[in-house]
C-alpha cells in the first residue's frame, strides 16, 4: 500500500508545449497491457539526461548517452516496459539500435535523434519484432495531453502512476513544468529501474539545461532509497521545448535560471518522493535529515548509512523507537573522527499540515535525559516520520526519503518469479 | 532455525592450559539466566584484540583499547550480556571501569589488567551495582574445563551457541586452539554485538600475536555478514597462555607462525560460518566466492555487494536463480572500469561431503548459451548454495559467508522489543 499517494489527476497534469504521447499493447512480457511509450519533441528542443552508475549499464543506457554526446537535437524517446534489455551484450545494443531505427523512419529523423529506454527483467533478449509491430500505432495516439497516461504506461511493480506538474511564470511568461516517472525502488524486483522525465517549454540554454539535469537529480531522485541496491537502467531526462519563447534562460543570468530551477526541483521531488510513498511494501515514509556536517557528502552518507539499515527500516515497520539502530547507523557512515559527544537526534511524526510532534531522544552522544519511551512511541506511531540528526561538525546538511522495512517487501521479493 | 548448526559437545571443546572459566546469574535483563562470564589467565599470558570500527565504539571497547595499550600482560576478562554499555558517555567508561576494578579485586591484579565486554542494549545504563554482587559467584565457580558453558553465557538472541577446537602439534608439542563467539548478525536487534574470544596454550611474542589477530579476523569474522549493519561492540579477542612450552612463536620463522595461523584460523572460521549460519532468521547458509579481482580489496567490495543486497537475500529465501539481480549486485561493488564482457558467474548446490553440484549461468556479461531454468532452479534448492563470479581482471580472490533474508529476519527485528 502506498503512503499517502494517490493516482494522478489527469486534469492536474498539464500538457507541456512541443511535447506528443502516444502508446501501444506491444506484449513484450505481458499482454493486453500497454508496454510502449512514445514521445515526440518539436523541433528546437533541447535534452539532457543522466543515468544509472551501475558498471552493467543496460543495452539503451549506453545509447542515450552515446545519443546526447553526438549531440544532434534528440527529436523523440521510447521506452519499453518488461524487458531491461540488460546483460544482454552486443545483441543488446544492436537491438536498442534498431528500436530507434523504427522510431526515426516514423518521426523522420535519424537514429541518433531518438533515445531508446527499457525497464523490466534482466538478462533476456528484447523482442524487437513485437515493438516493430506496435510501434505504428503508439506514433497514430500522439497527442499533447496525455502526461497521466504515460505515467501508467511505463509501470512495471508500480501500484500507482508517478505525475506532477506546475506552472511558474519567468520573465512574464508563464512556464509549464510537468514529470513523470516509475520505480519502487533504486531496483525492482527483477523489473529493474527508475525511469523519470521531465519536460518543460521554457526556453533554456544547452549547457544550462546540462548543469540543470544534474542539479535537480541531486536533490531529488537522489536522494531517494528504497533498498539501497542501484538499478541498471536508471535513467533522468530533462526536456526543454522552448515554446514558452522569451529569452534563453542562462545559467549565468541568475533570476530567471533559480525560478525555473526551482520549479524543476519542485516536480522532480514530487515524483522523487512518491517513488518512496510506492517503495516495495511500504507501510510508512520517512524522511531522514542531516545538519551539521563538514560538507554534504558527509551528510548524505549519514542519511544514507541510517536510510539503507534494515535494522532501522525494520524498527521503522514496528513503529519501534529502536535509538540504538540509529546510533549504531550514524556510527556506520565512516565519518572521519567524529565526536560522539556532539551527536543529537530527534524522532518526529509529520503531519498532513506539514507540521511536526518532534521529541529529543539523543543529546551529548547519549540517551537525552527528557526523553520518555512514550513520547519515542507516540511520534513513531503515524505514517510519515522523519528522523533529524545534528552531528555537531559544521553548518553543511541534506535530506532523503525512504520507506520502512515490512513482510511484504519480502514477499513481493521472493515470491517475484514464482 | 540456524542452518546445520547444533550446540557444540562439551566433550569435544577441549580447555587450554591457563585458561579458566566462571560465571553468574547477575540478572542484568532477565533474571535466572547466566549472563555474566568472567575469564582468569595464568600469569605470563598475552593477549591482543580487534574492535569494532563504529564510530559510537562502546565504553568497554574504549576501556578494552586502552588496556592492551598500557601493556601490562592481562590476566582476566570479563563479558555481560543483556546491556552494551553504548552511548553512555563518561558514565559508560566509569561503570566499565568499576567492573574491572571489582574483577580486579578478586584476581587480585591492577585494573588495567582487565579487559571488559559488553553486549545487549544500547543506549541504557549499565547496572554495576548486579554485576558486583554477583562476582563472587563467578569467581568462584572458576574452571578450565568449561568452555561450552562459556559460549552460552555470552549468547543474547543466538539460538545456539558457538565453540570450536583444534589440537595440532607444533614443533612436537600438542597445542589446543580453542574458541567461542556469539552473534547472530553484524549487529543484532538491540542485542548489538559479534564477540569472539579464541585461545590457546601456544608459547607466541606478543608482536607475533598482535599480527595474527588481524590476520585471523581478516579471514575469518570480517568475511561474515549478515545484515551489513556494523554493531557498536565488536570485539575479537586472541589469548596465548604459552603454557604448552616450547620455544617462543615468532613472525619470522614461518615454519611455526604458519601451522598455529592455521589451527586459529580454522577454529575462527568455524565459528564465523556459524555466525552466518545462526543468522537471523536464516534458512539458508551462503558461500560467495570472488574470484580474477585486480586485488582482495575489489573482490572483498564485490562479495559483499551481493552478500548485503536485500533483493539477492529474498532470492535466495524463495530459491529462486535471479540471475539480474546478481548483475546488479556486481555493476554496484564501484569496480573502476569493470568490463562487464569478462564476467563470469557460477551457481553451485553444496553437498554436505563438501563437493558441489555447479551451474554456469553468466558468461562473457550475459546468460550462459547452456544456461538452462531448470539447472539454476535445481541448485538453488538445498540449503547451503555457493555464488561463484569471476571478474577476469586479475588474480586476487576473497569469500565471504552470509545467509539469506527471511520473513523472520523481518519478524525477528521488527518484534524484538514489542
Amino acid at each position: 500500500m502506498p503512503v499517502h499517494l494517490a493516482a494522478p489527476d489527469p486534469a492536474r497534469i498539464k500538457p507541456v508545449a512541443g511535447v506528443e504521447l502516444g502508446f501501444a499493447e506491444a506484449g513484450i512480457k505481458k499482454a493486453h497491457r500497454r508496454d510502449l511509450m512514445l514521445m515526440r519533441l518539436a523541433p528546437g528542443s533541447r535534452v539532457a539526461g543522466v543515468f544509472t552508475q551501475n558498471s552493467f549499464a543496460a543495452a539503451p543506457v549506453q545509447v542515450c548517452r552515446e545519443h546526447l554526446d553526438a549531440g544532434g537535437p534528440i527529436r523523440a524517446l521510447v521506452v519499453n516496459a518488461g524487458n531491461a534489455n540488460c546483460g544482454t551484450g552486443d545483441d543488446g545494443v544492436a537491438a536498442a539500435l534498431r528500436t530507434c531505427e523504427i522510431v526515426a523512419e516514423l518521426v523522420g529523423c535519424s537514429i541518433s535523434q531518438v533515445l531508446p529506454f527499457s525497464t523490466g527483467v534482466i538478462l533476456e533478449p528484447l523482442p524487437v519484432d513485437r515493438i516493430e509491430s506496435a510501434m505504428p500505432t503508439a506514433f497514430a495516439s500522439l497527442k499533447a495531453d496525455a502526461w497521466a497516461d504515460a505515467a501508467a504506461a511505463i509501470m512495471t511493480t508500480d501500484t500507482v502512476a508517478k505525475a506532477a506538474s506546475r506552472i511558474v511564470v519567468i520573465d512574464g511568461r508563464p512556464v509549464t513544468v510537468t514529470g513523470i516517472a516509475k520505480g519502487v525502488g533504486m531496483l525492482q524486483p527483477n523489473m529493474a529501474t527508475m525511469l523519470a522525465y521531465v519536460a518543460t517549454d521554457a526556453h533554456v540554454a544547452q549547457d544550462a539545461l546540462q548543469t540543470l539535469v544534474r542539479e535537480v537529480a541531486d536533490v531529488s531522485f537522489n536522494r531517494v532509497t528504497v533498498d539501497g541496491d542501484t538499478s541498471t537502467n536508471d535513467s533522468f531526462v530533462l526536456i526543454a521545448t522552448g515554446q514558452a519563447g522569451g529569452p534563453e534562460i542562462i545559467a549565468a543570468e541568475p533570476g530567471h535560471y533559480a525560478a525555473l530551477r526551482a520549479a524543476l526541483v519542485e516536480v522532480a521531488q514530487q515524483l522523487a518522493q512518491a517513488i518512496a510513498r510506492d517503495g516495495e511494501g511500504a507501510t510508512k515514509f520517512i524522511t531522514i535529515e542531516v545538519e551539521g556536517a563538514v560538507d554534504e557528502a558527509e551528510a548524505l552518507r549519514v542519511a544514507r548509512s541510517i536510510g539503507n539499515s534494515p535494522l532501522v527500516k525494520t524498527a521503522l515497520f514496528a513503529s519501534d523507537p529502536n535509538l540504538g539502530r540509529l546510533l549504531m547507523a550514524i556510527g556506520n557512515a565512516r565519518v572521519v573522527k567524529l565526536d560522539t559527544s556532539r551527536v543529537q537526534l530527534w524522532l518526529a511524526a509529520q503531519r498532513v499540515d506539514g507540521t511536526r510532534d518532534e521529541v529529543r531522544v539523543i543529546e551529548a552522544g547519549r540517551r537525552a535525559p527528557s526523553y520518555r519511551e512514550e513520547d519515542g512511541a507516540r511520534v513513531m506511531k503515524p505514517d510519515e516520520i522523519a528522523i533529524r540528526v545534528d552531528l555537531g561538525r559544521g553548518t553543511a546538511g541534506t535530506v532523503v526519503w525512504t520507506c520502512d522495512f515490512s513482510y511484504d517487501y519480502v514477499k513481493i521479493n521472493a515470491e517475484y518469479r514464482t
